[in-house]
Order: structure tokens, then C-alpha cells, then sequence
């Protein structure tokens, strides 16, 4: 069964996360959103939101289907796609410290969200830019630190060893720490100037997951957009700033 | 096995979604900072999370201890009690549907605290007002109604009736939207007057979980903190105005 991704068309955003996941495994999917032709395009996603039939609607895309069940959420996808594309732990128990990684990285998406729309989703950037100016330059001074500095401890102390998040092989959660320093150092090029002697660890990740064949084979492919102002993670001059 | 619950003592906060479940079910439990002795109280809370050697540090509380599993995130920890406590549909496709309605409810609480602290955590929400006021006025008018309106209508869609957001019994989803609304109520008297009339099956499913013997005996007891603006919901006079 081919799985179906939904997410908006022309940015990598959320999706993405998703992606990579279903990238290095190799799985069956296509990209809804980004074909035509009946039940395909934006429209047929907004159809799916919008329903006043259909029993589990998503609030918000990414979601997959997958057969009848529609899959919200990008952790939520991830921990359903993880066992089944051999990027889960075995162990029950490490599924859930799997989990609770994963959404560590969710509420940092927010927040990396929130430093170009810090009062509304509903107003454009240049609308809130003076309160995106204050509310980034506490997230390069604080949140960068304090989640990097997590994941770096968190590699620093995985018993199986640093190569990887949790136990001893890849996981989904590796492949989206890939993707936050992918982000960020697109976004703020000079706070994480000097990223890899703070958080060589993660440094070290990130170069393992980008050269992997399946991950390197999609990053030089046309399926993987450019990051750009449409997205998640944005890159404006005024917001970047060193870090101290 | 008594459950440590780990969270920061004097609020609700992000763990009385996860104490609703508990009281519920009648699980035996123990709110760890709120005890004092050894391996008790804040301090012990916060030695696991600056620990050098534990394996699986959480990023913040709130977070479970079942035996040696420390779980993290209100939403994973409801994923693992679900079940155990009785709060989850036994079929394994609606169990993410319930986790993905659980975690558009974690995106709520976030931006919930963002209306207060929309620049920076780490700053007073007096040096942060006029944007609080702005932010909230964007919450009021444009997110209480998306995510409210969002489940109205999972409930309205539910094809096993609208008294639960999913299957034919409770889940600590609908627990989770008890606590959603009486925050809102609590936060936003004004941006809530109405409610009951606009979103009348969630209204419903509030008042039923609010007579649960269970919930009621809680509800009434020491142990259920009142809300303060120490916690995620906060009410400041200034923040809240009528919906349009």
C-alpha cells in the first residue's frame, strides 16, 4: 500500500520530518499535494480538512493516510511509520523515550515558528517584525542553547553510545535533529556560526545522516524543495544575530 | 506500581492533563514535588533532569516514572497510561487518532501560554503587555474559534456519537478538553461568555466529565490546585475582551 503524505505544496516545512523518514527507508509514498488528477493537489487535501462526513479530521497537515486511517501530527505519523520502516527501537520502552524526543523537537518547530510570527499566524511578517526582532533575539540567546544543549546531552549520555539519539541504531528522531540543524543554519547563519564546537555531537549526527545514500540520493533530487521565506524555518538578515 | 508524577509544585499546569487521567481511573500515584523527604520534592525533580548519567533525560516536566521508564511530554505520557488506566479505545488505528487529537491540544496549551508570553519565557509578563495584548486579541478572535470550532465538530463526526471525541467510551482526550475549557473559562470569562451556545456538544462533554464521581470527588479535594496567573492559563483583566 502506497502511502499518502499531505502537506502544503512548495515549502518543505512540517512535512518534511515526514519525508526524510519515508526518504531513508526507501517506503512507497507520494506527496499529495504536489500531483494532478483526481483525488490529488492542494484541493484534494483541503477536502479531507473540511469534511462533514469524515470520522477523524486533521486540524492541521502533515497527515498520511494510510488505507482508511488518517494519521495527524508529525510526531503522531512518525510514531506510527517508525516500527514499520525499520526506524524505531525494538524495545517497548525506548518507544516512548522515541516519542518524547521527537516532541521536544515539535515544541522547538513552534517556537522557530514563532520567531517570524511571534503575535499572529493570521498577519504577514512585516507586520510583526519589531516583536520577530525582540522574540528572536531571546531564541538565539536562549532556546537555541537550551534545546541544542539538550540533544547534545541527551547523544552524550545514550548508553548505546553518541553515534545516535536512542539504543543503538538510527531512528526517525536522528533524521529530524538532521533536519533542526539543516534549519536553523539556513535560517540564523551567523548564530550557529559556530554550532559545531558547542554541540560537536549533533555535529557529528548531522554529517552521518547527510551522507547516508538514500538521504543523499533525495537531498540532490528535485523532490527536496529549497528552504525559502515561505517556510518554516526563514532566513531574515534583520533576526540573525551572533550568539553570545 | 505507584506512578511518580513529576511536575512543578503550586500549579496545574501542563500536568493536571495528566492527573485528570490518573483521578479517574483512581490510579495509584504520587505528585513527587509535592512530598517532601528523600527522593521527594522539587529538588528531586530537578536532579533527574540535570542528571549526567541518567539515560533518558527530560527535556521539562511534566514527566511519568513507571519503575526505571521515565516518560516526558503530557501527550506520550497519556499514550502509555491510556491503556492501562482503561482512558484509551482498545483498536490500535483509533489510538492515534486519539494521540493526534491529544497533541492538537498540547499545540492549544502552547499558544494558550504564549498569549501571556509572547516574546520571551524568560522575561515577566509585565515587560512583555502591550504584545500579550496583541497576541491575545489575535487568540480571542481568531484561535479560540478554529480550535474550539475544530472540536465541535470531532464531536459532531464522531460516528459513535458526540458524547466522546472518538469511539463509543471516555478517553483522557476528553478529560484533556474538561481542562481546556475550564481554563479558558477561568482565563478568558469575557472571550467565553458565550461558548455554551456556540459550541454546545463541547459544553456538554464538559459537564459530563465534571459530574464523573471520580472527577467531581477531585475537583473538590486539596489536591485539585486553583488556577493562578502562576500557571499556563492566566487571567489578566486586560488580556481578555468579548468575542466578536
Amino acid at each position: 500500500m502506497t502511502y499518502e503524505l499531505y502537506y502544503w505544496d512548495g515549502i518543505q516545512g512540517r512535512g518534511e520530518f515526514v519525508r526524510l523518514a519515508l526518504e531513508e527507508a526507501g517506503a512507497d509514498y507520494i506527496d499529495i499535494t504536489r500531483q494532478s488528477g483526481r483525488g490529488r493537489g492542494t484541493g484534494a487535501m483541503l477536502s479531507v480538512m473540511r469534511s462533514d462526513s469524515e470520522a477523524h479530521i486533521p486540524f492541521a497537515p502533515p497527515f498520511l493516510k494510510d488505507g482508511d486511517l488518517i494519521i495527524p501530527h508529525v510526531a503522531n505519523i512518525l510514531l506510527y511509520l517508525g516500527p514499520k520502516l525499520g526506524l524505531a527501537p525494538d524495545d517497548e520502552g525506548l518507544r516512548y523515550v522515541v516519542n518524547g524526543l521527537q516532541l521536544t523537537i515539535t515544541d522547538f518547530v513552534a517556537e522557530v515558528h514563532d520567531t517570524h510570527h511571534p503575535i499572529a499566524t493570521s498577519l504577514y511578517y512585516e507586520d510583526q517584525k519589531e516583536e520577530a526582532k525582540a522574540r528572536s533575539a531571546d531564541f538565539i540567546k536562549e532556546r537555541i542553547p537550551k534545546f541544542l544543549g539538550y540533544f547534545e546531552r541527551v547523544l552524550q549520555q545514550n548508553p548505546y553510545g553518541a553515534k545516535h539519539v536512542a539504543g543503538d541504531a538510527l531512528t526517525y528522531v536522528d533524521l529530524s535533529l538532521f533536519q533542526i540543524v539543516e534549519g536553523l543554519v539556513y535560517a540564523f547563519p551567523k548564530a550557529m556560526s559556530s554550532y559545531r564546537s558547542k554541540y560537536p555531537l549533533l555535529a557529528t549526527l548531522h554529517d552521518s545522516v547527510e551522507h547516508r545514500p538514500n538521504i543523499a540520493r533525495y537531498l540532490k533530487s528535485d523532490h527536496r524543495l529549497p528552504f525559502s521565506t515561505e517556510g518554516i524555518f526563514r532566513h531574515y538578515p534583520e533576526l540573525d544575530m551572533e550568539a553570545s
